[in-house]
């Protein structure tokens, strides 16, 4: 049986913050934005988007399910590659308008559709005025056209 | 002179994803999440939104810079708490839709305005099928009505 949430409208702002009660806000589109770091080394592993739906799913069930903006679908993360991320734990922060999640990233360790540990392999650097990006060197941990198929 | 950004709609999609260009893809609202982290720890400190200009003034001043949603005005974090963030280093993730920030967490070291370290004190737990909060005990590092007044 899904979960249910409390609704943030409906709380004080010191509930919100202070409270025992989860009542995530989600956005205009019903989303909320999470943050998935890896246990253990606590790197930023991706950022994506959880309706009520699937964060009722990955709350019950233990392993990560987003919802694809571009596809318009629940993403149970891993589905296609094996790349399932187990939860460890959630977190919320003061106005419950974003969730931390820490994971065991399986499979082959790659939460980026690119092959890579992580999906934040490029820095910001500024010169002359300008700024580009520059790799990190993280390395591909699977050939995507392989995984995908294009 | 406020740095300008590469437009992600004129850039195919592996430029976006694998390219030199720095091309932030900000929403409808003109914003883009970005997950601060603490250097050394990388502690999730909070997540909030930047806008171009605020981006700029980042990458520019090296002090983070956020646009507030609620005041809808520029927030020069730390301005009024004396918390200010030295930005360390700024990545985009495959998608150029987020980004996460390392800085040093001047002052006394609270991001949140509660006057707590991070914003994310409080973990999800789910007991006979309903979901709470539960507080991981981050200590208050400034009391908020001193700081703020309110």
């Amino acid at each position: 049986m899904p979960l249910t949430f409390a609704d943030p409208k409906a709380l004080d702002h010191d509930t919100v913050e202070e409270g025992t009660a989860f009542a995530p806000r989600f956005d205009a589109h019903g989303l909320i934005t999470v943050v998935t770091l890896e246990a253990e080394t606590d790197t930023v592993l991706m950022v994506a988007h959880m309706n009520a739906e699937t964060l009722s799913l990955t709350l019950e069930t233990g392993i990560a399910h987003y919802w694809s903006r571009s596809r318009k679908a629940i993403w149970k993360k891993g589905e296609t590659s094996g790349e399932l991320q187990e939860v460890v734990e959630l977190r919320t922060d003061c106005d419950q308008d974003c969730i931390v999640m820490t994971v065991r990233q399986t499979g082959r360790g790659a939460a980026c559709h690119t092959g890579r540990k992580s999906c934040f392999y490029r820095r910001v650097v500024v010169e002359n005025g300008q700024a580009s990006l520059e790799d990190t060197g993280l390395p591909r941990l699977f050939d995507p056209k392989a995984v995908y198929g294009h």
